[in-house]
């Protein structure tokens, strides 16, 4: 876990700000909830690997000696929200969009961009089946990241529909479907002998082993075709592509209605997205599966090519807020992680170079012991006209005293010496061009504020 | 710990906003740090009783079946600012002005105002002996309340010199100093018959502890004839008082050079004070300990009247970064805490009426499933113009989505209804006064951001 000095705070609250802006423009609003959580509200919601990742919390008082656990550090955004929705059903609207900016941890190895206190950035929309929410969600983190200036990234689409289907369709049976798809998702890495090799210690049978890897095979050479296909508009290029695959998909599904609806809505979510203008971001990934968890319907990642791993995820969840309701409420949503957002606009400069960077636009001097009120007032003077001041706390040698400005990054210098009191004046320094000039008293704050807009 | 919906969370939000831009102002630098520190930063830090009130997080894998803690939550912001300072003293300035919002954890039994997850927001410098960082701090903290509207705070300021000294000159020998000052604090709730039984049961000697009410009973009443003269204006009454006070005190302690040490800190505060402007709103009040644990110089309070206990507090502790550098490095600073702030703020109903209440500026509905891209593009050109949009995500009766924006509080509802698509026009209700009217497509933006301003 980390310290956050000044600068580094600038940065996040930065992209926290732009990420903010835009989610409350398709009409998110904000919830928090506690850091701590009932670690039954947790437990069995991750899977077995999640279970271990969950810090947890001693029970206090006599208790503490039994090593007992009865809280928990928030491991995820969703399973909160699933609680939230749940206990406060009547007081929240019937499609309750939220976004949530909120730290979680998990007793992870840490990694590039992987921590184990992290911000996750979450959208989500409760209470609707329509594809208009997935294509919004895609809309909205799409436009943040477009926002922060990213130019790169793929909406990458899959429907858990669509791989029950296709998995159904190639002949594997319903307990095999885990263990397929954990190696099928390893095929971009350890190619096709290697997932022939996985499926070999899974015991998935030969023959719809091979049947699935032609099929996937045949959507990458469908890939690579429209990749050399030239002299077409991304969109229309990206759009074919799609089209395509889908098109694949329905023949090989044949008469699998889980499949079936499955393509089918992602068509929605395709025509949807078209209307919102983003739709030349989002491609269909038939082997995209994120672990599965609790993912029921839709399946999306953001991806870009310098990161290994995913900007973002996320997918619809209709049986989540049933757990801890009884009674299931459709949701689906996305989170962004900061964290991985800021390492690749940190590695690419991508950060505006107007971020404040300094501790104050201006720092006031004190010339001697007599003299403190004087600056002392400037300085308040100064502040009321809405300038960051910061005071030099001691009567030092004024030498020093603009040595520390000068290695903060403060540009204006304030300077109440004898003779400019007794005239009634303040003697300014710029610190970058060392230029020294003497003003009315109260002209200071329209002189720095001037020379602050001045490059 | 508790959920905070969006109405909340906006509330929050507007606190924080308003309070860290007072003191960005004021020069000082925002910085974060993890809510897990290692347990041992932590423990021995806060006395016996704030040990306990850590919440403790297991070790994880196979040490997890032992029970034994390694980390722990967070339970202040300066214990962990003490570690930063000494873990990063090269790569931070001289006088290091930081500023921290976050929450901190403390297993304690809630009440008003009081919670097991909660806010501080912290001002501290370090690397400063100046009493001019004193006077900033309280100036700093003061304006946020004013910003915030509050105009009947006090800031109760005292010294931990001036206690030792008091105590030094009433014959107290030193190790009955910490339990003089525990039965003392409570004159006010207790009168002078428990204080002396408080004395009598914690071997405090009759003649000294006499002394002690004594004294205290007669700056009580040096307040109380400034709070009958009347026809002065609140600054001279309260700079009258608090001069009569000093005074008093530089009687009482007689050669004590501890106490008369702390009686020049304050006066100088108090005149840095006058010049920041703040001088009014300072009360020296040379019962307040709060806890002692690790203030050294000025302990400093703010309270209002119709709140038990403070909303916030603070002082110089010179030794705590000490603790973890090896060396000292001086240090003084405020905390506030945001719950108190918003307690008492809702009961005044302190809050901007104009605070963002809904979720949206405008819902856009959906007539029919063929005007679902349409309804769409739209939603998506209003947000592109900056405002706030609810896409409602099916085709249902018009009027049940009427009713869910009326709802939700959101103003206006735009309705492309097979007419309004026909002339290329938009309804527009105003969900308030029930009024509709028809605008072009391209000037529905414009239409609704005056309507907005509009009463």
């Amino acid at each position: 876990m980390r310290d956050f000095l000044p600068a580094d705070v600038r940065r996040r609250e930065y992209v926290i700000g732009v990420i903010k802006e835009v989610y409350e423009r398709y009409g998110f609003e904000p919830l928090e909830t506690p850091a701590v959580e009932n670690i039954e509200t947790l437990l069995g919601k991750y899977g077995e690997e999640g279970n271990q990742l969950i810090f947890k919390i001693l029970k206090r008082g006599v208790h503490e000696s039994t090593g007992e656990a009865d809280l928990a550090l928030r491991y995820d955004l969703t399973v909160p929200l699933a609680r939230v929705v749940a206990e406060y059903r009547d007081k929240l609207p019937r499609f309750f969009k939220r976004y949530q900016i909120q730290p979680v941890w998990r007793a992870d190895r840490p990694a590039r961009g992987r921590f184990r206190e992290f911000y996750q950035c979450d959208v989500d929309v409760l209470g609707s089946h329509s594809m208009v929410v997935e294509a919004e969600i895609c809309a909205a983190a799409g436009e943040a990241l477009s926002k922060l200036g990213f130019s790169d990234f793929v909406i990458r689409l899959n429907h858990r529909q669509v791989l029950s289907g296709v998995l159904q369709a190639a002949g594997i049976p319903a307990e095999k479907h885990d263990a397929t798809l954990i190696a099928l998702d390893k095929l971009d890495k350890i190619g096709r002998a290697g997932v022939r090799q996985e499926f070999l210690e899974r015991a998935v049978e030969d023959q719809p082993g091979e049947r699935l890897l032609d099929f996937f095979g045949e959507l990458n050479s469908l890939e690579h075709a429209a990749a050399i296909a030239e002299g077409d508009e991304p969109e229309k290029k990206q759009a074919a592509l799609n089209a395509a695959i889908l098109g694949r998909l329905i023949e090989f599904l044949g008469s699998n209605e889980t499949g079936a609806g499955g393509v089918e809505e992602l068509r929605l979510i395709l025509s949807h997205a078209s209307a919102l203008g983003i739709a030349a971001r989002i491609r269909i990934e038939p082997s995209l599966a994120r672990g599965l968890s609790y993912y029921t319907g839709a399946i999306l990642e953001i991806a870009v090519p310098d990161l290994a791993g995913s900007l973002g995820g996320g997918g619809r969840y209709d049986n989540l807020v049933g757990m801890f309701l009884g009674e299931d409420v459709p949701a689906c949503g996305f989170s962004l992680g900061l964290e991985r957002i800021i390492v690749v606009m940190t590695e690419r400069e991508m950060f505006p170079p107007d971020l404040v960077s300094s501790a104050a636009d201006v720092m006031v001097t004190i010339w001697n012991e007599n003299s403190v009120g004087e600056s002392i007032a400037l300085s308040q003077e100064l502040r009321s006209a809405g300038l960051r001041v910061d005071l030099y706390p001691d009567a030092d040698k004024v030498g020093k005293q603009f040595k520390y400005a000068s290695a903060r990054g403060i540009r204006f210098v304030a300077v109440l010496g004898d003779d400019e009191r007794a005239r009634g004046e303040v003697a300014i320094k710029e610190m970058t061009s060392g230029e020294q000039r003497n003003v009315k008293r109260h002209e200071v704050a329209d002189a720095i504020r001037v020379g602050l807009k001045r490059e």
